[in-house]
């Protein structure tokens, strides 16, 4: 499931770039895959609660692989988004669009790659590296943002064209916000700790 | 935590249509409340689950809680950057924007008390409802990004505007989103079935 969800937005990037129609289709025609996986990873979680009754760490585990799944499928979703854009921008005339929107893709699949990483490894550690890209991610999208809106003041004819880069640009900043939740959860499962809305001090909870 | 996160959204809109910066502050302030329910209902609902080990229904009602928490937390972010952009087009000079932004929200916000209804009197049908309010939303979403579009071709210096308009009415897409999440969670706690994805036929689980 995590490796389809980073492949969807690895290969929606590679599609913008690149202006593949063909890798779109394939983004689009995969989403039923990834859907379809999150029924049956949420159903099987579902039943090893009900049936195992597990307690402390194993039942921390299972809550993350519930939570985990769940932003993988939005990731997936985001992938079809940028997708959507791409194909939009290839009915448009072609266009000088500064907005680095290759890099911002590769730091956010970079961040989908290392948190699932964190995941197997049930390593604390790699997830906390994961929560320090998210602030650069964000800036990107605040420098894409204020690039564009400028471009479609500028030059309308190319308005459609910056906004296309700007939507693209939310949906890799909403792909790094899905890598930093799913970060969490791993430090949730791995120490018990709810590091989430960055509080200062970590809730301790009972193992 | 419901109520906190409806509000946040009316409000939000509320402050589009009247331009009240103090509303926006609320909104804002409004936000440390929601996320810190959110990590206190996320950790009772953990906290039942492994000290009661629920079955059947109330294993399903507890999950239910879960996801639901996540999404109510999520639309208090919607609510945000709502806000935000109001407080951007209060820096620029009045225009006129051909954008239903009040009555998308109107349905948006419906949409989340109609599923809180659904959730507190345990009833699907309320929850189905929801489900189809959704079309109509995504509906008018693209319709707003269409004449956003237009508008920034045509009238560049009011670009900043349309898009700000424009990204609104994605924030309340996303509100919509939620809506519909919450409703799919009543329907699996109370049916025992996953309607997400929109599956033909429900896969009903072991109860």
């Amino acid at each position: 499931m995590g490796g389809m969800a980073e492949q969807a937005v690895d290969r929606a990037s590679q599609a913008y770039r690149t202006q593949d129609l063909q890798l779109c289709q394939l983004v689009l025609e995969a989403e039923r895959g990834i859907n379809i996986s999150h029924s049956e990873i949420d159903e099987l979680a579902t039943d090893l609660l009900a049936m195992q009754q597990p307690m402390a760490v194993d039942l921390r585990f299972i809550l993350a692989v519930i939570k985990i799944n769940e932003d993988l499928e939005r990731v997936g979703d985001q992938a079809v988004n940028i997708v959507e854009r791409v194909m939009d921008i290839n009915t448009l005339p072609d266009a000088e669009i500064p907005a680095d929107i290759p890099k911002m893709a590769s730091v956010a699949v970079g961040m989908v790659r290392q948190a699932l990483q964190a995941f197997i490894d049930g390593d604390a550690e790699i997830a906390q590296t994961v929560l320090q890209s998210d602030d650069s991610v964000d800036q990107m999208n605040r420098d894409i943002f204020v690039a564009m809106d400028k471009l479609m003041h500028d030059n309308p004819d190319v308005a459609r064209q910056a906004l296309d880069a700007l939507l693209i640009a939310r949906n890799l900043e909403r792909v790094a916000d899905h890598a930093t939740n799913i970060a969490e959860d791993v430090i949730f499962w791995v120490q018990g700790a709810d590091v989430r809305h960055h509080q200062q001090a970590f809730t301790n909870r009972q193992s």
